[in-house]
């Protein structure tokens, strides 16, 4: 991939494959489809991700990204502001508005402790959690981080730092995904959900 | 996904979804690795491609990407003008230029015919292929399509379409890949190899 035959491509071509998850033949390819496609395309492309990364807010409550200072959740009256659920990243974040089960807020870490990528605690979103929860009148805090051990780390990390708080400090439930059999479901999350069995009679609201 | 907190980045990942292959929970991970990463990392990806689309020319003569009027094979003194090399997008080229083992010119289709897909001959650039063998003097036209269905069709046309004209045209070889055991190799590919053995002479050289 040594020979091309036009600069203008070739640096396309580099910049794409900067891109998580694109190499240099995909990059090629993704080139060559926006070549042959009309012109809006490519250049409605370019300014998207120009715009959006030249004018883009983090929410001054949350870290949510926003449009403005403070991310449209967070500025909703009808939302919980005593109820902060602790996520990694935005696309957790669209994960549980799709749920549709949940009206709190959110706070957004921007990862999660693992020292192996040198990512610790003062790399993340952790000293604002700790100031938002003891100047306000927060409930409750749910964690909700990946269930790895990185994610473990991060609860228990924060577990320290928040419970000489007012607020109750819940984990998501773990336990086994809605339409799996036990017989394939892996003994760590099935142990756990035998012992986080819950009350049959908090099972069959509506 | 219908949450999101940002127009930009809705519309930055209503953009990069449109790219063939990218799904929009790619689009949402392309996106936000963008804006967690350097602010130029964003801005000169969106900028290349945007000034690739805007200044792309194609080769007057071989229909190959170019930033100037003559792409810089067909400008080159050292190749060879009247051995065509026939292929469907620039990838083909740069495939074969990394064989270092063609000296001659390409002619660029720009795709196949595929009536599946609506692709006829008048929509590749087949006319100007005819115009240029009739008026040089080209010796060779090496067809090097896929070998499906649709290649061996565009293959067929173009032999019917040249075969009155002065040039010999061949087809690259179709056999075993170097490297492959006969165990494994298909029953087409490998009766093709049987029928279109080679002279071992012409195996020895270097």
């Amino acid at each position: 991939m040594n020979t091309f035959p036009s600069k203008l491509v070739e640096d396309a071509v580099n910049e794409l494959s900067r891109l998580p998850g694109i190499g240099r033949k995909t990059a090629l390819r993704l080139a060559l489809h926006l070549l042959k496609k009309n012109k809006d395309i490519a250049l409605s492309l370019g300014n998207a991700l120009i715009n959006m990364r030249q004018n883009i807010n983090f929410c001054s409550v949350c870290h949510n990204i926003s449009d403005t200072d403070i991310c449209p959740i967070c500025a909703d009256n009808k939302r919980d502001k005593s109820t902060i659920c602790v996520i990694e990243d935005v696309r957790d974040m669209i994960a549980i508005e799709n749920t549709q089960q949940y009206m709190g807020v959110y706070h957004i870490l921007g990862g999660i402790i693992s020292p192996m990528d040198g990512i610790g605690p003062d790399n993340l979103n952790i000293e604002s959690l700790i100031n938002k929860v003891r100047e306000n009148k927060v409930k409750e805090i749910i964690l909700a981080l990946r269930t790895t051990i990185e994610g473990d780390t991060t609860n228990f990390y924060l577990y320290k730092k928040l419970k000489d708080t007012e607020a109750k400090i819940s984990v998501i439930a773990r336990g086994m995904a809605i339409g799996d059999e036990l017989e394939y479901t892996d003994e760590v999350t099935l142990g756990r959900s035998i012992l986080n069995r819950t009350p049959y009679e908090t099972f069959i609201v509506d």
